[in-house]
């Protein structure tokens, strides 16, 4: 029985980077430190014991352990809030995230967190993530390879570390509950620095599809819904060192192989987009432009839910809580149908002055009722139907013989200058965005 | 005997504009303003009375209106620095330009404009703008459909005004003279406030096919080059009211029958494209990145020679001035071995307070001079060979049996992960990119 | 009896410009237009014969020219709406706004417009400009002195335009309305390219003080409430070519000068700051940023409510429709405890394509309805408590002896040292920002 | 004898700030790894000892380890190079920089480095620092507190920490080299989240104010030549949880307190700014702007020599080789006769890719040189003379009884307005501002 899966390609321009923690990812040189043995021992009771089951109470509720919008099992529009939804916790912001940033180190000091790198360390981490998921009632989760399990000293080794998280996780998840999509960490370690697939070192290329490889076999084995690839560091630094015609043909081939891979191991294959919000914004495109683009052309395949600061130049990776951005994100949504196997995945993390553990809980919170309230805006948005029918109306001259033969692909230049010259000067109504922009605000 | 034409595609997002000027192009209803007759009269003697023919005196000279570093018929890297540039005048800036702005109006008063828009003085600025083709010693010029000759009150007096205009410059090109390409001008109108080609109106979308193909005839007409299309109202201002889906369907239509008619009128077809250095700043890229994109991709077409200005987040259109982004420009075009069919186009135009006739010159030449420093310093960057080595090397891993496996596609990812589990940790050395820089300044 | 008057300067950068139509506003050489005389004619009944009064509906109107938000006299924090907000209609854009932008001429054809820039049509025009506040219910306007009146061939010639405009509008003003604040136009005419008080011609500078005094004047007789600053062309192109510190001091001389007059006339005087939310944006700030470090100084005088789009780099002057953002600008209105005697004034636009005259009336109402969303906003955060109660906290160890002696200037470094030995390693706690963000959005 | 200090001032937003290298700065909790004692050994030999003393080799070397523009003792304008440049070395990216990033670790491994951030450790990477000075020839080097000596468990024991390793500097110093300036590192320890100066804790003030007073002693103690201050965590995540006014009012009482102990140990105190390239374009100014603003205002007193990537939203603190640039920087420090007591700081850092030891020399070479080539363009420039011939006659109609007058501050609005009337309408010749570009190029 294999799980329908598809790949989803993630692009990125060179300079966009969804944050990842940096903070002591790689075992230390010296062994003493335990990296890779079990001597974290375990964790006793709850991870977090003050939190409850985080239940709906609805908007009027001050409590702001509570869901005001997002009501798992509501219908809305035909299909129950999750599955609308399908939100999905990011491992690497949620247990990885450290708050360190260029100008300063750690400000976050889990209390299950030892100090170490640990392969123990990895498996109590691993359990937190697991009572987090149920506390906030969440079926998904997405990882990189290293997040969850410490690198070895050689490729081996690597690979037996995450072998024994991953048997735990698989463990853990039961029935309900699987990765939304795993993918490979190939921008950490100092031998990606100039790339994985366009490195300029033959080894380091190597290297990439080794661990490309074994980051889609576990996903399988988790009963992963999707695979993503990442280019963190693909692209250049500069052209004057780079010999980019070759740089991209690497590429190429290296998804090549991934693809035939996939096929041989009995995946189906297909290809989407995964369209991050925040990366919309700093290439210069709103989210809901690549929302619509990707989606008209049947690419819609996943969403990494986060938001910047339109005031700072890089990805801030902030939980999305602006409510008209919302409404236009679940507008994509609905027109697509949804979005499985697809989902919502938290490419988000607390602000690095935000050190209480119940903060974790209180973003992803803030982060799904903003979700969930833009789901029953565009609800409100149909009902009403005046936007939907002011659209209709703007391309209605197209509702004619000559707009069909002309979307057919039967209007050539010469009839269309017959008709230029039969007509006149056409009219030309105002386009309302006034209007549509007081329609829309109304919703919400 | 046709021309070997190819359609040049320039693509660009839908709020970056190559700058028109927007005076009173359209005829005005009061018939006693003189538009389409021919009241403006002859224009006796020269146009630029106190300026010579522009000639090449070399980097020592301080006479402004000689150039300093473009000699055409002077050999480098195998061609004259003529047939490397194909330098082009842009009818729409040099010759409509009036230097009015969204908040100010017309500041340029050249003594040759009457202040009608009659057909008689499109034909007196159209001896104009051969005058300074002449005296600036290049061979190339631009043009949309409408910057020519006057719009008139039906399509029919629109193509009848255009014609006459054509037959004229036809006459003045010459031999040695024509046009780079030409274009329709589907933006100036308020018919085309919604898009030509994704307007909502059915309408519409006819009358610019009707004006696209007369543009594609006058240019065949003419000998031009090349034909481009420019898309300066596609796109939209809000999704709100937009259904973007058929707005895109009716672009790949309209595109399609462009093709159709080129074809059937004889010309050979391929699209290429025009990459605007303004353009790519403005969207995030630097005009290197773009060029080095589409050369190789085998698609680089057409260079807009411009720049931006680095503080300003809209297209100033300005004479590229910086030697360092010219050797970089240059460096691609030798790369490609030149662009022929295309060239350089002077998308580019004084700021609004250059009001002097010779500063129409003084910027064409120091626009010319720029790109000619560039070409030199390219050959003294070939010559020295250094640069090119330092990439060489940086690849010279994949010069090998592995290598050659992987960029022939026959490395899947078994082989992959073998050989990284036998290498180990693969050596990683600098990308010198400081010394990359260092002897890339070195040539300027 | 002299009114309280203040002056706001408004400063802006070098780039970013209020938008204002170019259209024809200097009267043509040809005196057969009719510029200057009254061959206009009277306009026969009303300007918006198939506009209502708006009234307050209510949010669950459908109505478009109805208010769900504005409910002008409800008292809301112990103040009227109104008072809140002393809403100003901005002349240039709703009565001058012509929809040509630099790609493109006139798209707004209004019914009273007879195509001239004569005194009659100006006249004309300013009736059509009451009636619209007064279906709007607005009590303020604001203006340029070109906007209401056209350039002459002399400035004498010009003021007696003005002068015959003032008139009308300040017998049609009534007792209840009257203009927010009046300004100089010194952008539009060529002969500003260079600037106005920084102009590097001495006979602009002096051309500038005389177009200054005489807008003094007029907005001192219709009673205005301010006289604003706005220098659109000081600053400069290119630094190669300018005197900074001489255009500086310029400046600096110019507003002692507007002072000195101020002064004589009577005006007591007074510089605060009018804010401009697209400027804000353009500089790289919140619009809330510049609120509130203009509050926290006490120089918030006025705003210039209006947006931009996110993803274009020049002032689009959209109405601001976002409710998040009209909710922290009404924050810092409140917290300011009111703007009297400045006010909102909607420096803000159709689109391009927005062409209905009802279109008009539809832009202000979201834009009103807005403001007034976000007050009612604001009062429920205040009624709630929560989020003014995280920041005292926030601080509360400033509250504290050496706090208040901090706070007094009166801790030097050396009791700061001894403290900080005494006490060791601070505490520093989470800064909540993703509640404080949900609680922000629970009163949205 | 006291040295003649001044106190710069460096301005920075919120969200730029100059790049830091965050590795293990703080002392781990495990005693063991040996922070704080000697175990670090002493270093055999040179520490690059394939690399010369770097010398003058003129524009035509190819070797890479030579100066081409710089040669210290040659007298440019008046003045030996190295008074005009005062080059200095930051010792935080230069010796503190590991290559990590917000995606990845360190990537450098110097081999003098071993590991620990010990004591030990701290003095053998001064002796590395003052052979780099000593083999580029540059006198001035910039420091934090923490760059130079590790943290302890408490303040004081930071403090003998940062005392050990100042007492070594003293010594290796000698009679020629010395700080441009220190300063505090308030950004990069957990505490200083909230901000130093402006953190909503007193407990952090109070250290901050600590920390301050200890770097100004040393920076004192080590013959300095300023003091900087620097407020990389000042300012806010959000509005939302802050009171800017109270946190404004802090900052400011800090830096009074700063001002009064520096007089109380016998400084001159005076405030100037120090601009940073890549701040200056990061807010949207040209380093030109912000150091001609400086200027004229009689405020530069240092300069952060760096750049960055146009296409990046954050500061990349690379090394300027663009030669316009340089140029138009070198002409503000000559306009200003120098900029000593300041200078010219490096704060620019190898990329993350560049890992060779020789990189750091070609780095700063590549650096220095384009200052240097910079400073022989603005000699040609002021030797040429027709650029600043140019600017003074655009002013020229200022240099005039009515011209004085206004520059005096004589005259008033009536006297202008009567002017005005006089001299009708003002002649506005053109801005020349292609020919100014064409005339600076010709430098290059």
């Amino acid at each position: 029985m294999i799980a329908r899966n598809i790949l989803l390609l993630l692009l990125c321009s060179n300079v966009f980077l969804a944050a990842i923690a940096t903070a002591p990812q790689t075992c230390p040189a010296d062994a003493s430190s335990g990296c890779g043995d079990n001597s974290s021992g375990e964790w006793e009771g709850e991870f977090f014991p003050g939190i409850p089951k985080i239940k709906y109470e609805g908007p009027s509720s001050k409590n702001p352990l509570s869901y005001k919008w997002y009501n798992a099992d509501e219908e809305i529009l035909g299909k129950k809030m999750k599955d609308w939804m399908r939100f999905s916790v990011a491992f690497w912001h949620t247990f990885r995230g450290t708050g360190s940033d260029p100008f300063g180190v750690q400000t976050k000091f889990w209390p299950w967190e030892d100090g170490t790198n640990s392969v123990a360390m990895a498996k109590r981490r691993m359990r937190a993530n697991f009572e987090f998921l149920n506390k906030l009632g969440v079926d998904y989760w997405c990882f990189h390879d290293r997040d969850i399990a410490p690198d070895g000293k050689t490729l081996e080794e690597s690979n037996a570390n995450l072998d024994q998280v991953v048997a735990l996780a698989k463990e853990l998840q039961g029935k309900k509950i699987r990765p939304l999509w795993g993918t490979a960490q190939l921008f950490v370690h100092p031998r990606y620095m100039h790339g994985a697939a366009t490195s300029s070192e033959v080894g380091v290329y190597a290297y990439a599809a080794a661990q490309v490889k074994k980051a889609i076999e576990v996903t399988h084995f988790l009963g992963g819904e999707n695979y993503v690839f990442w280019g963190g560091r693909e692209g250049y630094q500069t052209l004057l060192n780079t010999d980019m015609g070759r740089e991209i043909d690497h590429l190429a081939r290296f998804l090549q192989a991934a693809v035939a891979y996939k096929k041989k191991i009995g995946f189906n294959e297909e290809f989407k987009l995964n369209i991050e919000c925040n990366h919309a914004t700093l290439s210069g495109h709103s989210c809901h432009h690549e929302l619509e683009t990707a989606r008209i052309n049947g690419l819609l395949g996943n969403i990494d839910a986060n938001t910047g600061d339109p005031q700072i130049g890089w990805d801030t990776d902030q939980f999305l809580t602006d409510i008209g951005e919302a409404t236009m994100v679940m507008l994509s949504v609905v027109r697509n149908g949804g979005i499985a196997p697809g989902g919502f995945n938290f490419d988000a993390k607390l602000r690095r002055e935000s050190t209480d553990v119940e903060d974790l809980f209180i973003a992803h919170i803030s982060g799904m009722d903003t979700m969930a309230r833009g789901l029953r805006n565009v609800a409100k948005l149909i009902e009403d139907g005046s936007l939907a029918e002011l659209v209709r109306k703007r391309y209605q001259s197209f509702d004619t013989e000559i707009g069909a033969q002309i979307e057919a692909g039967k209007a050539d230049f010469e009839i269309l200058e017959k008709k230029a010259m039969e007509w006149g000067e056409p009219k030309v109504p105002s386009a309302k965005q006034e209007l549509a922009e007081m329609i829309f605000q109304s919703a919400l």
